[in-house]
């Protein structure tokens, strides 16, 4: 048994659930064992913990945000069933990476808290506090949908910046590709699609669905329902991806036709202008539907993230020493493209021979695991 | 104060959420306060309390069950922040309508168990155990959106069919009206359009909303929103009602294509004909459909109800007895549609200014109430 397997052994049973999938949502009772496991790993390694107070768990070889030290890992937490290696193959990755790199190098491994946004609904909430991007009194009040706050889970009111971030050297992200546009097993960043979620609240009017007439009805999940069809047709004329995977009814009966339908739409597009035009293009044509339906809509984008691209030297180098690696854009959110706004970061994508992730069929083997492994480590060595 | 107004200021605040409207589930605490409610009302009028083993709760003026009774009453439980009048206002009518009839009268007050089918999924499931058109293996098993059984709910296996309903002389339920159809005070039922609700399950793949290529995608959400939209259109050319207003998303969060999407759809029409090809026309749209989203979609009847037309000769009389009250159908399923086909049963209807219902702005004023127990009262002294 390789040392992968043995590791990912350990953590495989944490937080899953009978669909195969996982349910490791930030600061809950998976993903708190899984910071224990953290914790025991760096101990094996007489690496140093700290907590970033906010909610961010770090382990480091030499001095805590020492000049110079480069910063790798991921996230635990998941989506709801989703996948076992969308984050923690990155934070797995960087503890045996770590065991091949000489022991006077400096670098530390994290563990970014909520990057999925599955919990509060703000996805990469932990690098976006530690860069100072994200208000911690915004992020504290976050709530779960529990009613639960972010500021209650952490136990503290998140601290915001860091400012010990410019001591970083650089970041490297190792995490399994979420498209099939991967064909070696491992392959470099060059850039995050612009990328959001928007909140849409459809509003009617509650009544009885046996006798209300259907000229009567002022129904929200009439306009919904265009909505997801038109954000479909939207997306595929500009080459975009959207997508609504989360709603809500209220009152969500039967025999009640709703008086609120909440969708959200995820929208991503290979540049800022094809992205907002979508955006704009979706809003206007569920407007003018709900207009039809005698319903209201209101729209909250509730995280919108710019293109990101990652710095291109250190891209190209990258590559150069893992044997003219290709490198590729994706269309993924990830705590790396928060970092690359602030230290020069770079990512290392692990093949998905399916592309299928967000799902428990997200899969990579375990031969492509271990070449992310040794990838990893030469990019450590390298740039340490 | 009348002691309508009394009454009705006793029971409103028992299970009111935030909304206005009512969480009055089967067999949960509010309910089971408007049970103790009751018990204390029957104590009150000297009546001799009973349960049926099938979580339906009775009031007897004379014998339990003595031949000659006639039944009135209707049920406590809500649908999801539904109004306070649907249901309750059958059962507080009763008790004050019992008052004026002379003490020598056979009169039987009953609440219902889980007549909206909010808990457990099956409507007037009560009154289908009492009369044994359900079986009560069926109904024990079924199960509530916690996993807990109807069984564990009610603390014994349903007893099914009750062989006493054949002593009871008639039938009488009074019911808010649940469109606008009815103009004066009080009117009484024809008939009860065929309904039923149908679970629709649209499957998929689940996969990552921000890196599947559109192309790729097998996302139900597209199915289930085509669906919706074909079945507003389809009621809306045959004059029936079909409305989509509960709907489950699996895994439910935003940067994820779902896996599953679970719909209900309601649907009534005046005739089981029309009823029949609605929904017939529904599943096939949404079937082809699916052909083209690469999705798989499952039909399954959760309840289905064929037209009830009440007795015509009963419904004549008390129109009679009622100054020419308009005799008028509904498109609201009650357990007066499933006890007529075992006892003459009639309804009476009070006025809903709106003809809004299962909604917090449910409303009849308190005049129309009062109207509606004097004629409940006139009715059962006729009967009786």
């Amino acid at each position: 048994m390789s040392r992968f397997s043995q590791l990912w052994a350990e953590i495989a049973p944490i937080g899953r659930a009978d669909s195969g999938g996982y349910l490791r949502f930030a600061l809950t009772e998976p993903e708190l064992t899984l910071r224990d496991w953290f914790r025991g790993q760096a101990a094996q390694r007489d690496m140093t913990v700290t907590e970033d107070g906010n909610g961010n768990l770090f382990a480091w070889r030499g001095e805590p945000w020492a000049p110079g030290t480069v910063l790798t890992g991921s996230h635990f937490d998941s989506v709801p069933h989703g996948g076992g290696y969308d984050g923690p193959l990155g934070i797995v990755s960087a503890f045996l990476a770590v065991d091949a790199v000489p022991k006077d190098r400096k670098i530390g491994v994290a563990a970014f808290v909520e990057e999925e946004g599955g919990r509060f609904g703000v996805p990469c909430l932990g690098s976006r506090l530690l860069t100072g991007v994200m208000d911690p009194s915004r992020a504290a009040a976050l709530t779960d949908r529990d009613g639960i706050s972010f500021e209650e889970a952490l136990g503290a009111r998140p601290v915001g910046r860091i400012e010990q971030i410019a001591n970083i050297a650089a970041v490297v992200e190792l995490h399994i590709e979420q498209g099939i546009a991967l064909r070696t097993p491992v392959g470099v960043g060059s850039a995050i699609w612009p990328h959001g979620r928007w909140r849409m609240d459809f509003a009617g009017v509650g009544d009885h669905a046996g006798t209300t007439r259907m000229t009567d009805r002022h129904d929200p999940m009439l306009t919904f329902a265009f909505t997801v069809l038109a954000a479909n047709k939207e997306a595929r004329l500009s080459g975009a991806h959207a997508t609504v995977g989360r709603v809500q009814v209220e009152p969500n009966a039967t025999n009640a036709i709703p008086s609120l339908v909440r969708g959200w739409l995820d929208a991503r597009a290979a540049d800022t202008a094809t992205l907002d035009q979508l955006v704009e293009s979706v809003v206007k044509k569920a407007t003018e539907r709900a207009g039809r339906d005698g319903t209201a809509l209101s729209v909250t984008p509730e995280s919108v993230t710019a293109e990101v691209a990652f710095d291109t030297a250190l891209a190209a180098r990258l590559s150069a020493l893992l044997d003219d690696a290709p490198i590729l854009p994706t269309g993924a959110g990830h705590d790396a493209g928060v970092l690359s706004a602030h230290v020069p970061t770079a990512m290392l994508f692990v093949r998905n021979p399916t592309g299928v992730s967000h799902s428990p069929a997200e899969h990579a083997s375990d031969a492509d695991c271990e070449a992310g492994i040794e990838a990893l480590a030469r990019v450590l060595e390298d740039l340490s």
